[in-house]
């Protein structure tokens, strides 16, 4: 029997804000339910209840037949809450691996699973000191080894509001020095409605971030990034 | 004997604002010379004359000890004008490595060189109609087979400020379909000195970008960008 996948939402074509793959053409399954529940998250909806009326219970072909329905791109991006709560996931992505399709997926590296290996763009973001989450390093170690081992294309990404999560940044990347690592300014005003007044405050916080790792002698080889979604569309949902 | 190059500035450590290392923390060494002179250049300093008394002719050994005064990161960006004009660009390609420098480049295209393949993240950016300039398709596909044989790791990047610009692109990325391809929001008011004023006008470009490609059937598998460091500072140089 197939199994179904708790999904809040199925939306694109758009463009990835974030990340390894900023700027890619992008459809977008976003999956409910976290084993976080991090105190800035943009996407809160999918675990504080107040999405659930959203949730359906869909099989891989299911969400493949809606991805054909929309198309316009070959990538897709798997996001949360967390998917890596899903244990048979890899019957979405070898669906999607079947029609040509590209798959990208963030997790923040507090559960592994095997069809981590399957994935073709993988970013761990584990959760810095502000989100109120505690990393089991442990866990993080092992996934990342798992992932080194068998060679896969992944990536580091910490999302950064204040210097102690600058701080948690440059332990981060100091611990798997040879993973590609990205730093995110945060969106600290997930509620701003006037998107004119959420974007100067996304450029002014993004500007303290790269003027904080311009500075760093512990941050030499890393990226910087904003959340161009955030920049275009504000705190629009589904774009 | 040493070659001299023509350097037009040396700056950083800044981030990457573009292409395919979006965000990377990095420090730039500008040549000057171009075989082009597109209509909208941003950096026209390099070869209308009006650079001309910044230019200083350095010995790989002088660029890669101003860099590593400068410090603070173990990644260079070489810009121009066009680099792809300086025969023994070699010299400063394997001295930085020497130092554990990974080296990114950009150029249009026009010509090739040897040293292409030593380069670790290299741009082919042939310049859309709107430049003024005209392809050599020959030219380009011989060095683009030159890269895929050797199995470089490479982008095609096509700024865009207009439809036809839109249209050369689909062009461009049909002809090299695996290659990573890259559209980049054009700055159509490189005079501009009020930033917030620049800001909305890039902002607004990049979604018109943003939406053409969302909408476009042909360009399925691309990654659309805007120029990060333009929206940070404006049209200051040196940035």
């Amino acid at each position: 029997m197939s199994s179904r996948f708790p999904v809040m939402e199925i939306f694109g074509p758009t463009i990835q804000g974030e990340g390894m793959v900023i700027g890619q053409k992008t459809m977008f399954v976003r999956t409910a339910g976290c084993d976080y529940q991090c105190a800035w998250c943009d996407s809160a909806f999918t675990w504080d209840g107040t999405g659930k009326e959203d949730i359906r219970m869909l099989t891989a072909e299911e969400i493949a037949a809606e991805l054909r329905e929309i198309g316009g791109t070959t990538h897709v991006t798997i996001s949360g809450g967390n998917p890596a709560l899903l244990p048979h996931l890899n019957e979405l992505i070898d669906r999607l691996h079947e029609q040509g399709i590209t798959v990208a997926l963030e997790t923040q590296g507090s559960l592994w699973k095997n069809w981590f290996l399957q994935i073709d763009e993988l970013t761990l973001s584990p959760k810095p000191p502000s989100s109120g989450m505690t990393t089991d390093w442990s866990q993080l170690d092992a996934i990342v080894a798992q992932l080194t081992e068998h060679e896969r294309a992944f990536s580091l990404k910490v999302v950064v509001f204040d210097e102690a999560d600058l701080q948690y940044a440059v332990t981060v990347h100091e611990r798997y020095k040879q993973v590609p690592f990205y730093l995110q300014a945060g969106n600290d005003d997930v509620i701003q409605e006037d998107t004119s007044v959420l974007l100067n405050r996304l450029i002014e916080r993004y500007k303290w971030l790269v003027d904080m790792v311009i500075a760093s002698s512990a941050l030499t080889n890393v990226r910087v990034l904003p959340q161009l979604h955030a920049w275009l569309w504000g705190n629009k949902r589904g774009k």
